[in-house]
Parts: C-alpha cells; sequence; structure tokens
C-alpha cells in the first residue's frame, strides 16, 4: 500500500506549541468540527461537546491553571474538549427513566470524546492548522470548575490549542510498531522491557539534541512516580456527576 | 477553507458491518499503527496496545462475546484495542517507586488508546479499507479475560473490526455542529432539548428508511436506560490492576 495524503497528514504529525495569534475563522472551526463528529460514536450516543474560550481574562487563568502554559492564551483558538451525557441525562429524566451508568457511561464519554476530537484535530492539520493536546487542563479541575461553570454531566477531559504553526519542530519518534501491535499473545515482562532498552536508545539522541532533563524514555517515565500526580481527577468528576463504580 | 483529500476521508466515514474476508496484509496493517501511533500522547507515555486475533476459535467465541456480532470473525483483520500501563509500572518497580496512578493513570490510558485509534481507523480507512468498533467487547470483560488472558495493567477498551467493505450503507446524520461546540458558556437544558428535537426530526426519517426498532434518536436513547447495562466494567479493570479512585 502506497502513501496517500490523508497518510501524510497523519504520519507528519507533531505537537505545536508556538502559534500565530490569528483567531481561526468560526468557518474553518465549524467544517473541523462537522469533520470531528463524523467520527465513530458508541451507539450513536455522541456523548462529547467542544467548548471554545475567546475571553482574555478567563485564557489568562487557564494558562495558570494548566502549569504556566503560555499558548492556551497564545493560539488562534483554544478549546475545552468534554465528554458529556448532559442530554441522555435529561432525555432519562423526561423519560422517569433511572438514570443509572456505572463506570460504562464515563468510559463511554471519554472514548466518544476523545474519537471526535482526535478527527477534529486532523481535519485542523489537514487545513495546515498545528494543534497541541492540553492535558494539564486536569492538574486542578477544580479550579478550572470554578471559571468555566461546566454543567451537570459534562466532564472536561483536556483542553486543545489550535493555530497556525509559528514553529517547526522534528517529529518525535515513538515506540517500534512491534512494541505496540502483538498477534494472539502479548509478550512476557522482559520482552516488554527489550523493546523499552531499544527505544530508550533512540530517544536518548533525541532529548539530547533538545537539552532535555531526562536522559531516556524510561526515566521520563520514572520520574512521573517520583510524586503524586493529579489525585483528585476522580472527585472532581464525580462530583460533576459520574459514577465511577 | 475548501475540501482536501484528508476531509474527505473523515467527512465520509460510516461504519462497516459487512466486509470481504480476504486477510489484511501485515504491510498494511503496519503502516496503519505506525499512523496510529503518531497521534498525540499525553507526555509521550503511549499508554496503549493492540492485540490482532486471527485464530478461528478464538474469533467465534468472541462473536458470541460481542453479543453475536458475525463480522468479528467475518472481516479483514479483527483488533482489540487495549489501553496499557504495563510498560510504566514495570519500570516503576524496577525503580523501587510507587506504582500510584489513581483514576488520572487509567484516564491517560484510555484517552491515549482511543487517540491512537482513531489515527489508525482513519489510516485504515484512507486505504480502501471500512472499520467498525466493537464496544461489545464489554458485555462480558471477565469472559473475554478468561479467552485472552490479558496480562495485569492491560485494559481491553475495544474490539476492532477492518476489511474491504461488502456493503456501502448512507452516513448516519449527526448532531447539528450548533448543538455539540459552544462559546464560552453551555446553553440551558431547554435549548439542548430543542437541538434534540431538530436531530429526531432528522433521524426520524434515516430511521425509518431502515426499519429501525426506534422512531427517533431520543427513544434510541431512552431505551438504554431502561435495562442496567454493562455493570461490571470497574470491577474488571480493578481486577487487572486499574485503580479508579
Amino acid at each position: 500500500m502506497n502513501q496517500n495524503p490523508t497518510l501524510d497528514t497523519l504520519l507528519s504529525h507533531r505537537s505545536i506549541r508556538r502559534f500565530e495569534e490569528t483567531p481561526i475563522p468560526d468557518g474553518d472551526v465549524r467544517l473541523a468540527v462537522a469533520a470531528g463528529q463524523q467520527a465513530s460514536t458508541s451507539s450513536n450516543v455522541q456523548a462529547y461537546s467542544l467548548l471554545r474560550i475567546r475571553d482574555a481574562d478567563r485564557l489568562a487563568k487557564l494558562v495558570e491553571l494548566t502549569g504556566g502554559q503560555a499558548k492556551v492564551a497564545r493560539c488562534g483558538a483554544f478549546f475545552v474538549v468534554c465528554g458529556d451525557t448532559r442530554r441522555h441525562r435529561l432525555l432519562a429524566e423526561r423519560a422517569e427513566l433511572p438514570y443509572e451508568t456505572r463506570l460504562e457511561g464515563f468510559l463511554v464519554a471519554a472514548i466518544d470524546a476523545t474519537l471526535f476530537a482526535q478527527n477534529l484535530c486532523v481535519a485542523f492539520e489537514s487545513m495546515g492548522y498545528g494543534i497541541c493536546y492540553i492535558g494539564g487542563l486536569r492538574n486542578d479541575l477544580a479550579a478550572v470548575q470554578k471559571l468555566l461553570r461546566f454543567p451537570r454531566g459534562v466532564y472536561p477531559l483536556f483542553g486543545l490549542c489550535v493555530g497556525k504553526p509559528a514553529e517547526d519542530p522534528a517529529l518525535r519518534p515513538r515506540l517500534a510498531p512491534e512494541a505496540v501491535l502483538f498477534e494472539e499473545h502479548y509478550p512476557d515482562d522482559e520482552t516488554l522491557l527489550a523493546g523499552v532498552r531499544d527505544y530508550d536508545a533512540s530517544m536518548r539522541e533525541y532529548y539530547a539534541a533538545r537539552g532535555a532533563a531526562a536522559a531516556s524514555w524510561s526515566e521520563k517515565i520514572e520520574a512521573q512516580f517520583r510524586q503524586a500526580y493529579r489525585t483528585s481527577v476522580a472527585d472532581y468528576y464525580r462530583d460533576q456527576g459520574a459514577d465511577l463504580t
């Protein structure tokens, strides 16, 4: 199978962290949203929504809440991607049916929202924009809630910066496909760690060229376990109405 | 902004439920996996893996476990998409660090795996294949576990059928973009339900043309609340090592 323009778009993705600040026209956003919506959705529930934030004060506050990520206020459009079960809860209530979703309901919303978001991003990238997901939105969801006041049933999952790239970073190497795709059975721990050693070797160069703090991927992963991290995410989603049982 | 080939791929997606059974060549799978891997990943953790199942007995059993979906055994390739934190746990253990992930760790794996999966699907579609996500994999995860024996730290999320389409279904209409994209603030309940009424009207035709049981989207959503549904998903993921707190 030869390359095609869609594969070119997918294979040339790297996150962009410096953007031109010209606002993205509504027509482009609408087209990308429509492309996002055409992604698969579990039993067609479409359990997601997208909030665009333009207000300068709110963006300044979000820069702070995402850990000082200036790009949140300096891009062509900043969005919050949300799992959204609000419509479904309203319909259940209207029909006087019990609204019992368990973890499955939350998971469907998270998966649906992510399928939508990835199509949205690929659409933007195909139009010449760059993107960066902002997982830092989950650093302090209670404070984000005070600022943006998501209704019950809406679960903000991550932020998204979009805009014309003002930098041209190299692609970041990934694990080898053989370390991710398995046939019939999973490999043993030793095989898995051998794959990590190979990847560490390829990432060492990448990190060194960028003067990164970590010397290898292993070190970077280990660093994540050196301190407690986003420990109240579940509490927040439960407050928003999620049943995580 | 005009159309481009990538937008055409995204906007022409509909799930395929009848496939040619010719196995997809390994080269095509590898290319699609590489395109999937180039999707964004939270802090580069790459918390996912993909299991291809070819064994006829296992596929027959999976048809049953997903609710009698014959296509699981009758497609070009059947995969299970997994959130996968196994590598990270092994690295934490090797470095004698506490492996504490809370809900955040599970959520990152679910989001990472879904970003990967959607890129994978778009890649396959750009190559002329059709795809169908199989959420029915979560109907009875304990039985799927007995069959496929996922290691601890691996969280099977959904199945995926891929193959040359043996049908040409119409696109399924989605909610209007205005019902999904909001600016600064969420609408009130009445506005949300007005959007549902509009969508019900457009879906009524779609369902009627297909002789579907539901007369509208609302009815279809309500039907989901008429019986308890996948109630032990959380128990299964906890048994696999997920911390959902």
